[in-house]
């Protein structure tokens, strides 16, 4: 349903002059005359659903709440500039749960050199919710968007994917130096991060570019966590599957020629794991090749917000 | 409790080299070199607190919540660029409600010339909430500020206050032209928006400002609406009162030389009633004269979120 609402909305609502890349993506462009695209994105979180106050350290939420929006900003390769935050507090406990919030989103901010530039503090007798709206600015290399794949791309991801549940929803470090590097040094087609699960943001990338994918099965990087998941008894998905589409990975999704994604592989300067996961194609919808070179399609599965 | 927080949130928080401008104000500036100064403001508005869910029209909720920070760009005389948005709704009718919010900002936002660049949208076990983000741009004339005002200055106010609950706290037309309008044309040395109630915010301005304020209770214009809550039975306050504490008028404030008042209200330009209500004082704190010209001391009361 918020599919079609998004589509919706895409269509309905007003443009403006200086607004380049607006909904659809992972975050829009500003052009602000003769400066460097200015870049936003918002994300809200909520009690119950992105984390949860009864057991977690509000220096985690704060945190989190940061860095989901640091990672949007890494998928469109901008620099992190500001961001402004609104939250919603429980009238119990309020203050000491935003003053945790606070120090714990301070911190990240450090990290990445982004100022905290406003907020807007509310109370009420629901549950706490954090909006973090940022701003970033575009390199001289440009924004990296999801619209640039082709058919004959390689499709690369960073790091290993799945059982985000288990801490790494808390802890990811968003990819925002990495994106920059990549897109700096190599011609990226297309890219997102990797936020509801690997199918359903691939075929996202994909419907926005207007081709398909078909994923090699064996080439998914799993993560332990992954792993550990697919293990417990009360668990119903394989490593596999938590790996396709558990949510929060917040890992990199690029589309490259495959020429450039052999230099990518062989040397891509950065600290952490690329692998070559599959390749685009002119068919649309979502393909998987398993280990034995069987070609199946696949559902693009993964975490949506429900709601009628 | 908000206002401790918020001061140690302005002491605590990391910079960045192009916030001109963060936490304490109406909105953030930004500095996007080369370039017009980037404004970014964030409010988020909730069920039961700000509108009630089962009363009022989507259309109206979302257009509201467009138009409060709307006023919030009007404060800082800055031009509408773009705005993002954050849903939380409720799961169930989410659907139609986001449509209706989505329409209502629309045709605001269509109005302003802002575009919506932007969103996410998520749904819950809760209640409805919104957060908008604004992102403006400040003209050759700069922004107008709340630290601006000098022992001496007149204080003016656009329009007529109080008893904005009975409809006005929805229909209100966000003060951006009139702001933009008399920036350009006469030298504003401080202003914002009343957004918590005439005596609340004066006490912001002042505060930012280090100096104190002094109304001249039989000038401070006084809305119809405002008139009328006073008259019914279970009422507490006069006319007055609500004129100077309801929350939600979202006229302006400004305070400019005394010569430069008397052109304002000569000819300020815009259709809009302009009232001098009382001086700027080198003593901090408020201070009100009544129609018999005696003065004495007056505590800020507005609209505060309560938590603890």
């Amino acid at each position: 349903m918020e599919r079609s609402l998004i589509a919706h909305l895409r269509r309905s609502l007003p443009g403006h002059p200086a607004l380049q890349l607006g909904i659809g993506d992972d975050a829009a462009l500003l052009d602000f005359a003769g400066a460097d695209q200015c870049v936003i994105s918002v994300d809200v979180l909520t009690d119950q659903v992105d984390f949860l106050v009864e057991e977690a350290d509000p220096r985690r939420i704060g945190r989190k709440a940061l860095a989901v929006n640091l990672s949007d900003l890494a998928a469109m390769a901008a620099e992190p500039v500001a961001c402004v935050v609104g939250v919603v507090l429980p009238r119990q406990g309020g203050h000491e749960l935003a003053l945790g919030i606070a120090e714990g989103m301070a911190q990240l901010a450090r990290e990445f050199n982004i100022a905290i530039a406003g907020g807007d503090t509310n109370s009420w007798d629901g549950r706490l919710v954090i909006s973090v709206t940022v701003i970033g600015r575009t390199t001289p290399h440009g924004a990296l968007q999801r619209s640039g794949a082709k058919p004959g791309d390689r499709l690369l991801v960073t790091g290993r994917l799945g059982g985000s549940i288990l801490g790494h929803h808390f802890d990811f470090t968003p990819r925002v130096r990495e994106a920059l590097h990549l897109n700096a040094h190599f011609d990226l087609h297309a890219g997102m991060d990797i936020s509801d699960g690997l199918l359903l943001d691939l075929s996202r990338l994909c419907e926005e570019s207007g081709v398909g994918a078909r994923i090699d099965l064996a080439e998914v990087p799993v993560s332990p966590e992954a792993e550990r998941l697919a293990r417990r008894p009360d668990d119903t998905r394989t490593a596999l599957e938590h790996a396709l589409a558990d949510g929060e990975d917040f890992e990199l999704l690029l589309a490259v020629s495959p020429e450039e994604a052999k230099k990518v592989l062989a040397d891509p300067g950065i600290e952490l794991t690329i692998t070559d996961i599959g390749c685009i194609t002119d068919q649309p919808g979502l393909q998987a090749k398993d280990a034995e070179g069987r070609v199946r399609a696949i559902e693009p599965d993964g975490f949506r917000h429900d709601f009628d």
